[in-house]
């Protein structure tokens, strides 16, 4: 009944987390409307993503020549002081409030059954080198920046176990942050609250 | 903040209906994530949607080398009963239940203060050029789609004084849907209801 492209987009898009296949489409409709060139240019769009580089050290995405991202690179920021988040958005809305200056560790999307997957376990290996290597075996400080949700709190104290003996002090987000609330969706300053108050 | 790639995805697909900036950030940091391979197939996905024609006829989407979309083209449905719907996912919706033998007017996205716009107005013009050309100037039958909703009946109220003189009988969709729900959102069953019991 769809026209084959229509159907290939609905087919691909419906995959991605929050797109359902009906949302899909519709946008494939939508953006048909839109003629030739907005199409293209939302193509390369999606296709310029893969300029996107990881970096090797914190797993954020950036642009550039550089062997590490712009914050692992900025040396005003304290190498000792990590803190370690879900995801690209927590990093960012965290960096918004311009209340931390340490280092980051992008962990990647919490299981809600509290196991770290293989991926995460392979990025806590790096952290872990990392802090032998270049930080005598011990950090300063790991805020453990997960969301104050069940799966947040079991995958927190996992972290926590993991880490043992290779950081002076482990830290939460503090008050602040409404249990079960979600820190994409806090405020600049009340998640600046939470950073001032991590304990 | 955002490495520029990021940030122009999410500029561009923020704009697309039900996509917001927040949505639009985690789809590209998640698509990233998902490889060159899969990065390059939505790519593609997005950029062959430039493929599919509008069907002069009916505004329908279609693939191939005719001049009409597949519905137009087929002789076993009837030239005289036309459906006029909002959305080409709506169209669908109706041709699921297989109880419609006619054919459609793909009319786009129905403003909410009830007045068509240019484009509408040409698309309305078609249909009435085709009436007088095919049809010796009266259809036999035109079923006004639109949703059961404030708006969606203003418009039709609108469309009717439009084609007064140029169709035996006006319907519209009957018992079955809820007024104020969506046809998108009916299930086969009741849609089938509708059309069998329009009027």
């Amino acid at each position: 009944m769809l026209p084959k492209p229509i159907q290939n987009f609905v087919d691909l898009f419906a995959k991605l987390p929050s797109i359902g296949p009906r949302q899909a489409t519709r946008l494939a409709f939508y953006i048909k409307t839109l003629g030739d060139a907005p199409v293209a240019d939302l193509a390369k769009a999606v296709d310029d993503l893969r300029n996107v580089k990881i970096c090797p050290q914190c797993f954020f995405s950036y642009l550039g020549p550089k062997n590490t991202c712009d914050i692992c690179n900025n040396n005003q920021r304290r190498k000792d002081i990590i803190a370690i988040v879900e995801k690209e958005t927590d990093l960012i809305s965290l960096e918004k409030t311009k209340k931390f200056s340490g280092r980051y560790l992008v962990l990647g999307e919490l299981k809600k059954d509290g196991v770290l997957d293989s991926l995460q376990k392979l990025r806590l290996s790096s952290l872990k080198k990392m802090i032998d290597k270049d930080l005598g075996g011990q950090a300063e400080e790991i805020i453990l920046a997960m969301n104050p949700t069940t799966y947040g709190d079991l995958n927190a104290a996992l972290i926590l176990q993991d880490l043992k003996g290779r950081v002076k002090k482990i830290s939460r987000l503090g008050i602040g942050l409404p249990t079960g609330g979600e820190i994409e969706f806090a405020d600049e300053d009340t998640l600046g609250n939470a950073i001032d108050n991590r304990g």
